[in-house]
């Protein structure tokens, strides 16, 4: 339903309802040509912390959603409406507010870029090291509302891990600060991890102050070519229970292989393989031929260093997997992507069913992922066929349900978005999500926030607060 | 005010009403004798998740406090009850529930020991890193109600990073689980870290999945000297900010060595000093000579590394230090635990501060603490005099005002519980506090779960219910 915008151009804040602004803050990286979109009825522009603040107190009080938006490269509908309203587009927040070196810290707004924060702080010697492999096309605000993580964080952890402190703006307009810039603290609730990973509907995220690392002497990096998927999958594993200190560590199937060389023009071999990057200060060779010894106990067939630039293309082949999916045959499109995450010990196990169940129903199941983590990307091509389609989607949930039986999760650095919301009771429980929604509701009574998000209620078209029997 | 305790001995769960326990649970660490003590009017000992679950159900509706308990090796009074009530004593729910080398994942009930944990994973060459140094006196569940750090945290994190999953019993009974066993996930509200540091205010900590690491190949200890106090703060802050990869680099006034000394019978020498040890698996020795070097521009006096022996004495000097200074003077007590923590280009400037204060008020305020984290631990020692103890009081607030000022915070990993509660809104702001306020009335309406801690209100003797306006 639309929702009366007009007041918005009262205030002291960048509004648009051109058609062109309302169709693009439709979509985000995951909406497929097939899903309905809903378009905002305005997009606000603010460029302060008090632009922010004005805009959110003015929507709270007249009942008008409001859903925060920046690069759009989420792929759950994360940042899309659910409900029209109000898309806050927070890309000209984008600002290096400040940068403390000796502190290892970095103080940015939402819109600035991923790989903004390592240009800004290079030249001492620091960088960012949890930066999704979307770094580059995608803003710390979004990164933070999402938790998202990417390819270092089996050495260096999650992108949440790395925020000291928030600056937020609640629903009704309020401005909270958590978190210190100490590097730890025991005081009071840490509303800053709450934050993270909330996906824009507690509050809005004005600033983040970011902690840094001193960038390794040493980095090596290569790829390690296996038989078969299942001996690949084991010999992950079999590094990570060894303690192998491995800065990134990537899985990539032979069909993904073989659509990145059809995508790329690359001359990857068609074979399962793991990409590979070391850093340290010290002793980075032995760190690399430890790793060699473990995989060859898993019949490694080749096992290669690579240059600096061969590296460049092996990891643009592997960030680019995700379009190459899409692109390999226009009668076969993917599904929304997987991003099931387990305990180390499960993985090769769940690699071994995606591929039972690709077998099982001839539907291509290219696979790959953050290894290391456990986090594992899927996606199951389906033809232009309704009832295709829908055993593809059995098949994208088994692997989901399977996932959160072995003690993992539906989503390791996507988020629930409007995508994932089925699973969230399945993960948690009831008490749990009935707790998450408590505390939605604390926050954001009137559910002025991306409404229409994570909560499985939603998924019948409500928002919270209509679901509410207190 | 007493609470009517009688129907506990319904339910199925061992409670005692004896005076000893009663007077057992009514202080912890931080009790000191001028202190009024509230017993609890009750203790009961649960020993299952259901059996907690009960236990709170029952007080929830009746509107009587709970206040969870272990070892009570707390320092703000975090685990002593406020308004009388329960006190859920969890020591005997102790076990080691499962242990998962393989991905290198320990599950806990809360009333583990720390150092029961590396104990139970010795045996596959892991350890728990982010042990506080109270480790073998404290339990699990304790460290995660007060987002416990220790001597490792500069190298390895507060413990509150290494929890994985937690099952926890909200005040109404039910029984939530957040977190994942994958080691990320993005999905939900991170409910796992809003417990952690919580004190016991919104859950009960029922069992917890801990992450391991492998233990370093490479161990080094040894301390350094300084001609001065701000030769080795500056020095510290040199080291952390070139990025020496330490594992401990801790550091105590001259004032702290003479205390050791007189308490332990020990030879320290009389100065300020680094105690330090380094970890890896690679190199270890240089990453030592790279922290002399830089200890050297400094004008460190004396660096050594030692033996495993004369470590043990260091780290037991250290780790005695709290006592040291209750027992140099009987004259002269010190004022609880000072745990400021600011970022660490603010580290020498606070040291020099509290110094300052010392010298002009003329009051002994022995420094020491986990220097790499920024974090300094520090008493105010006062005669028996209301006068001089006021004017001790007030140097104490000074310190961490200022360290507030400095955008640090009042407690690194103590907590807040009554000790630091006039600090909260200083350092988080009317809107912050609020917002904290909301989710303990979202997920602990009847404010059942320990009473009367964190919030400024409850300075005035408040329960947060009474205070509430909505």
């Amino acid at each position: 339903m639309p929702y009366d915008c007009s007041f918005l151009s009262d205030l002291e804040v960048a509004v648009s309802f051109e058609e062109g602004d309302l169709e693009s803050h439709a979509a985000d990286w995951g909406t497929q040509e097939t899903d309905k979109k809903t378009r905002p009825d305005a997009v606000v522009r603010p460029e302060s912390t008090d632009e922010v603040s004005t805009v959110l107190a003015a929507a709270d009080d007249r009942g008008v959603p409001v859903t925060p938006y920046a690069a759009g490269t989420s792929l759950e509908g994360n940042a899309v409406p659910a409900f029209a309203g109000i898309s806050m587009d927070l890309m000209g927040m984008n600002e290096v507010v400040d940068v403390r070196p000796d502190d290892f810290q970095i103080d940015v707004q939402p819109g600035v870029m991923g790989t903004a924060v390592d240009d800004a702080v290079a030249e001492y010697g620091l960088f960012f090291p949890p930066l999704p492999s979307s770094g580059n096309l995608s803003t710390i605000g979004g990164m933070i509302a999402n938790s998202a993580s990417g390819m270092q964080t089996v050495k260096y952890g999650e992108v949440g891990d790395w925020v000291l402190e928030l600056e937020a703006v609640l629903a009704d307009g309020s401005v909270v600060r958590s978190g210190s810039r100490a590097v730890k603290t025991s005081s009071g609730y840490d509303l800053k991890s709450l934050l993270v990973g909330s996906e824009g509907t507690l509050a809005v995220v004005t600033e983040a102050t970011l902690a840094l690392q001193g960038r390794p002497e040493q980095i090596r990096g290569g790829r390690a070519i296996f038989p078969t998927l299942d001996d690949a999958a084991e010999a992950v594993f079999d590094a990570v229970r060894s303690g192998v200190d491995v800065a990134k560590i990537e899985l990539i199937d032979g069909l993904s292989a073989t659509m990145a060389n059809d995508y790329l023009g690359s001359d990857l071999p068609d074979a399962p393989m793991t990409f590979l990057e070391f850093h340290a200060n010290h002793g980075v060779e032995e760190e690399v031929a430890f790793c060699e010894s473990v995989f060859e106990e898993h019949g490694v067939e080749r096992f290669e260093m690579a240059e600096e630039e061969e590296m460049d293309e092996l990891w643009a082949a592997r960030r680019e997997l995700a379009f190459a999916a899409r692109a390999w045959d226009p009668e076969q499109q993917p599904l929304h992507p997987g991003d099931i995450t387990v305990p180390i010990s499960e993985y090769p196990g769940i690699i071994r069913y995606a591929k039972e169940l690709e077998e099982e129903y001839g539907l291509p199941v290219p696979c790959f992922g953050h290894a290391g983590d456990g986090n594992l990307h899927y996606s199951v091509l389906v033809p232009d066929d309704p009832e295709v389609r829908e055993v593809g989607e059995q098949v994208y949930r088994d692997i989901v349900e399977r996932a959160i039986e072995v003690g993992g999760t539906c989503t390791g650095e996507h988020g629930i978005g409007m995508g994932k919301r089925e699973y969230l009771l399945l993960e948690h429980g009831d008490a749990s999500v009935d707790a998450m929604r408590r505390v939605k509701r604390a926050l954001d009574p009137n559910d002025t926030l991306n409404p229409g998000k994570m909560f499985p209620e939603t998924l019948e078209g409500g928002r919270v607060r209509l679901d509410a029997d207190d």
